[in-house]
Parts: structure tokens; C-alpha cells; sequence
């Protein structure tokens, strides 16, 4: 394979310069951070698996009309995608209350939410990605009104889409992230779904246990971050009857083949 | 005096109960806090002149036809107000980058704003009263879309009343503070202006000079606090000829003769 052009390495994954122009490839890494990158570390198998959740999920997606920059997945961990623009607001649509959202306004975690809550954060790493309101997205032109109308619209199908999906194999949406694009055409531009949507953006929690299978076991030292990142992925549908290490295995072998 | 019953201690103000019913009695203290009250001090005669200048804006407001809570000052650190239920959202009004606003999006203090900028904070001591989104506040019940809507058109019409009003004595109105209550009547409610306006929560900087009129002054301790708020309340032409001293006489005199 001929050298490519790094592009962005961040806490989760690699951008990589695609093959075609205006398409990226996106490298999913096993490397964990939370709080800002105060904790570090790894997750066996997670970029494999969150890069075949991401793929399944925004697959769906785009059967019930959400754009997404999803082209298609290349391998065991990496997918190529569109170029886009990334809108600097992170999306956190949240149907349990949890984490920063029980913290901030007191409310105990796992108190179901009267409706479904849109939270904005203002993506910067060095302020820690700190929560804003629409006023603040209007004041700074983070986007315009109609990116945000476009956005939240499609936050909360992609939510319904999701939490139904999750709900039918025995998992409970508690909150997830979104990220979103400017897909160019010309002087025009549209938004469309950028980024992925894995176990490491998403509260999900066992229906009947309450048991976490996502972040959380990493950021709160419960363990077993791997085996649960597996067993959604199994949930899903996503894993070959052998497991992760199966993947693993192939993964290792077409990285000795040197493709 | 006969011996009145007080409701509530705040940080900068004790409320009795008032001589009729559905009245409260405002007490402005000298106390003063900062960081949600981490800090705390005193600057004298700031409860004199808290009152005057909260009189003066709240009697200004109501003849551009902003209802509010105030009735009339009673003596040098009270007032009669209309009980109300306190709306639980503190409402910022930002015309100029500063404090919690720079530090927060990362914006230099002094930058003119695009655009005035409401922010809306919940009310909750134990809690630091968290920045919160209009989602948030919805979603919670905190006030309904209506009273929102109330309470948005009203900040930007005292802003702009108050801009005016500061810009014409040679003072900036970077940001306020504001509370809204609901008055009941029977069943139904209404929102109205309620708390203070004084510069313990606005920034107020000299227009010449960018000197700060306010309680920054205490915040950060650059000392002269009470000199400030007398030059605020002397340009609003609310100290008599000899200045606070005189009025802390008559004060004093007052309180020895029992009244």
C-alpha cells in the first residue's frame, strides 16, 4: 500500500487522505481517553468493533433518509468516508438522565427524562468541550439557524431510529454523541451525519441488569470495557461465531500479509 | 417597629414579610460574596446605594411598560416588592465578552459581542448555578415556553433600555444579571421583574477608561469597590450634594432614633 497522507490523529481514531479527492479514510484505534484525555488507555478489539458498529448503524441510517459521510468500510479498521467540514458543536441527545447531565443539575442517574434532551458542547478540547446553548452557536455563527434546525431534526430521528434498534436487543439508549458535516457542493453546502457512533459515544445499558456496556466501564474503572464493547457488537449481529478474536485473527494475518 | 418575620437570608439581601399581604420587604445588606460565596467581605454603603439604584431602574423599566415586582423604597436599605414565586433560571445579559463567558468559550474580555447573548442559568447554590440551555429548561419544567418567551423579550428590551441609560452617563453595560417571578392571580400567573438591578450584578465599565464600576472590583480584589459603586450611582444622580456620607448619616440617625 502506498504511503498515505495523515491528515488528523486524534484521541480515537486516524484521518488518513483518501484514495479519491474530497474522501478521507478514517482509522479506528484501540486507544481510550476520557475527561478530556485526563485517563488514558486501551480497549482490545475496540476500534475493530466500533468501526463495523458505526458502519451498521449509519448504514441504517441512511434507509430512513439521514445523509451521512459514510461511504463504506475498506477493512478490519478503517472506513472511507466523505470529506466534510466538521460543525464545531458536539450533539449530546440524552433519554436517561447520566454523567455530566446528573452532575450539573443535580438529578440522580438513571432518572428517565420527561422527553428526549438536545445538548450542544462547543468543540474545543482545550476548554473541554464546554456546554452551550444555541445562543452561544447563533452569537459566535459556530453554524446558522438552518444548520442547527437540520440538525436537531436529525438528531432526534437518528434517536428514535437508535433507541428503537437498541430496545429490540435488550439495550436501553441512555445518551449518545453526534457530530455533524458541511458536505460542499460548489458555493452550497448541506449537513449531513460526519464522525461515527460506537459504544464510545453512547450510554447503553442492559434492559434488564442495568448492567453498563459502553465508556463508562473505562472512565469508571468497573472493567470489562472489551467484553462489553463485544457483547454489543454480538447483540448486533455484528461479530463472526467465533468472536472478536476470530476478527482479531484475521486482522493480524492481513497485517502480515502487509496489505 | 414591631418585630417582622423574616422569609429568607440571601447573600446580599434579607426578605421579611410585608405589612400587607402578597408584600415582601427587600433589606439590602453591605455583605458581599463572590465564586459562589467561596469569597466573602463587605463594602460599605453598598446596600444604600444597591437600593436607590435598583429603585431608580425598576421605576425607569415600568414606564417603558416592564412590569416588575418593585412597589417603593421604604427607607435607605429597604423596599416593598410584590411576593412572587421566583422563576428558578438566572437570565445573563451579555453585550461584551467577560468573565464566566470568556473563560468559558474561550474569548477575550472586552470583545464586543456580534450580538447580544441571553444566557440562562439554573438557580441552585449547591450546584455552582450551572449554565443550562433552553432545552434544559423545558425539559426539567423549570418555566414553560410561554414564560420563556416572556422573559427573553423582556431582557432585550431592559437591556436595551439600560445600555441607553448607562451609555448616557459614560458607562458601558457589558453584562447583567436578571430574575423574573410569576405574580399570581387565582389560578393564572404572570412574569415579572423581580430581585435587583444594581451593580452587584452588572459589569459596568467606564466608557473612557474601561475602569470597572462593579463588583469585579471586590472579585478580583482591585480595591476601591465602594469608591465604584458611589461613581454609579453619583453619574445616575441618586447621591445627594455631600455623597454617600450624608446619606449614611441620615442612616445612622435614623437607627438611633429607633425607626
Amino acid at each position: 500500500m502506498s504511503r498515505r497522507r495523515q491528515i488528523y490523529e486524534g484521541k480515537a481514531k486516524i484521518l488518513y487522505e483518501g484514495p479519491e479527492p474530497g474522501t478521507i479514510i478514517q482509522y479506528f484505534k484501540d486507544d481510550a481517553t476520557a475527561f478530556n484525555a485526563e485517563k488514558k488507555g486501551t480497549i482490545s478489539g475496540k476500534g475493530v468493533i466500533n468501526n463495523r458498529v458505526s458502519e451498521h448503524i449509519f448504514s441504517q441510517l441512511t434507509h430512513i433518509g439521514i445523509p451521512s459521510h459514510f461511504i463504506r468500510r475498506l477493512n478490519m479498521r478503517e472506513q472511507l468516508v466523505k470529506q466534510v467540514e466538521i460543525v464545531p458543536i458536539e450533539v449530546i441527545v440524552r433519554n436517561v438522565a447520566a454523567g455530566s447531565l446528573s452532575k450539573r443539575v443535580g438529578i440522580e442517574e438513571g432518572t428517565p427524562l420527561p422527553h428526549t434532551l438536545l445538548e450542544y458542547c462547543y468543540k474545543d478540547d482545550a476548554l473541554g468541550d464546554p456546554l452551550v446553548a444555541e445562543e452561544h452557536i447563533a452569537c459566535f455563527g459556530w453554524a446558522t439557524q438552518e444548520e442547527m434546525q437540520d440538525i436537531s431534526s436529525m438528531a432526534i430521528r437518528i434517536n428514535d431510529f437508535m433507541a428503537g434498534m437498541f430496545a429490540g436487543i435488550g439495550i436501553r439508549l441512555v445518551d449518545f454523541k453526534l457530530e455533524f458535516g458541511r458536505l460542499f457542493d460548489g458555493d452550497f453546502s448541506r449537513i449531513i451525519l460526519a464522525d461515527e457512533i460506537s459504544p464510545d459515544g453512547c450510554r447503553l445499558w442492559d434492559l434488564e441488569t442495568n448492567e453498563k456496556l459502553d465508556k463508562d466501564r473505562f472512565r469508571r474503572d468497573l472493567g470489562g470495557e472489551a467484553e462489553a464493547y463485544q457483547e454489543v457488537a454480538r447483540r448486533m449481529g455484528l461479530l463472526p461465531e467465533g468472536g472478536l478474536s476470530e476478527v482479531l485473527d484475521l486482522d493480524s494475518e492481513r497485517k502480515k500479509r502487509g496489505k
